[in-house]
């Protein structure tokens, strides 16, 4: 794979409830899915508490390590939102009212008296470009190469929406999957020795319960369409050759 | 809070499948729902690739940073689990056959010779002790504060009863919620008002989609079930003062 075209992105998911267990986090999966269109990887996801500290040293570590940063979480206006005014001190710029974000929330509420709880979500770093929110009106924003999104997963998805053609492509990530019933080991060291020869794909073997019995799915993922598919051809005959059913082939 | 009493844990998850988008994770939300029971808190999640030099300098970092670290994923039999090799660097010692670990997997599979990758699986760093898998047979393990579990959830689960006991206790973690169908702004500035007062408790705001209609969900975390119990009752009245309908009061 060439390395030069992998293009890397970094998710910071902040929020004590999904830490707890309590909530069930999908913004991860909706935002690698997105981005595997782009030719975007995501390369690590860090989920932390919603306090002002911890909240400054992984943006400013992360925005300096991957090419993006999409952070979701903690833009509301309860005193447990802390993450924009964070991120203003992870850039060292001032949090300011922005007349822009108070304008698109008076758009979508027009009848609205704000008050300082509403004005909250219009203080936005200096400097920072908006993301639209379609679904409640009060916007995300961008800083440099960091993107920080909404927490609630249907607006997250509007912002991601509207911030899409924002992000630089990097080649096309293929990919390609077979599922058998035959057990990781049985085929382990045949499939090792293909890694080694696919040097340009990478082969990932997932386990999993299906119904009631288990399943392993192997995922083709690389540049190249034409030696994903000749790859996928290889291991179907050595799946069957070892005496397994080979689902979607 | 005392601080004192609160027992930490991180979580690394290591698997591609997760950062691609691929697979939903569920384990963090798995763990962190029974650790809450046993008074231990998870400060930090991370999800990261499946490199042996990433494990290593994660694993390092969590199991000097926080009491208890839980590992899931990357224990299997083919060349892309490379979790146990891992650790051992982290950790300095050995990655030697472990004869517990076969005689279980052995016991499992009575009748099965066994190829170089399933006795792989039975490769376990020096000085760890074994985690029983009632699933499929092939253990994980632990190294002095950290916990290696395999990442099918099932397999995952049945492990973490394993060590549920090997596992110190914190103080009880007591929570309670209380939802509205009043926007966060509405409430915001008491809500803040009384975090201050109850300096014990951590109250987070959680809005989301009930159904068509946005709801807010208030939940109460802390020590003292008294207290909780306290600032639940004066939460209601506040939030039915203010118009709201308020569920599970």
């Amino acid at each position: 794979m060439d390395k030069e075209a992998t293009i890397t992105a970094g998710v910071i998911i902040i929020g004590n409830e999904i830490l707890s267990g309590r909530t069930q986090d999908t913004n991860v999966s909706y935002i690698g899915k997105r981005l595997d269109d782009f030719g975007i990887r995501i390369a690590e996801v860090r989920i932390i508490a919603d306090v002002e500290n911890i909240i400054i040293e992984h943006v400013n570590h992360f925005r300096h390590t991957y090419d993006y940063v999409f952070i979701t979480g903690g833009i509301g206006p309860t005193h447990d939102d802390v993450t924009a005014q964070s991120i203003a001190v992870a850039f060292s710029v001032e949090l300011k009212k922005n007349k822009i974000a108070l304008a698109a929330m008076k758009k979508f509420y027009p009848a609205k008296e704000f008050n300082n709880e509403q004005e909250k979500m219009a203080y936005i770093p200096v400097g920072a470009k908006l993301i639209n929110n379609s679904i409640s009106g009060a916007p995300g924003f961008q800083l440099e190469n960091v993107f920080v999104l909404a927490g609630v997963p249907k607006i997250m998805q509007s912002m991601f929406d509207a911030i899409s053609d924002r992000l630089h492509r990097g080649d096309p990530i293929s990919t390609a999957s077979v599922s058998t019933n035959l057990g990781e080991s049985i085929f382990a060291a045949t499939l090792g020795k293909l890694q080694q020869q696919y040097t340009d794909i990478s082969i990932g073997s997932y386990p999993h319960f299906h119904a009631t019995a288990p399943v392993v799915t192997l995922v083709m993922r690389g540049n190249n369409p034409q030696d994903i598919a000749k790859l996928k051809k290889e291991l179907v005959t050595i799946l069957q050759a070892l005496g397994g059913e080979v689902f979607d082939p």
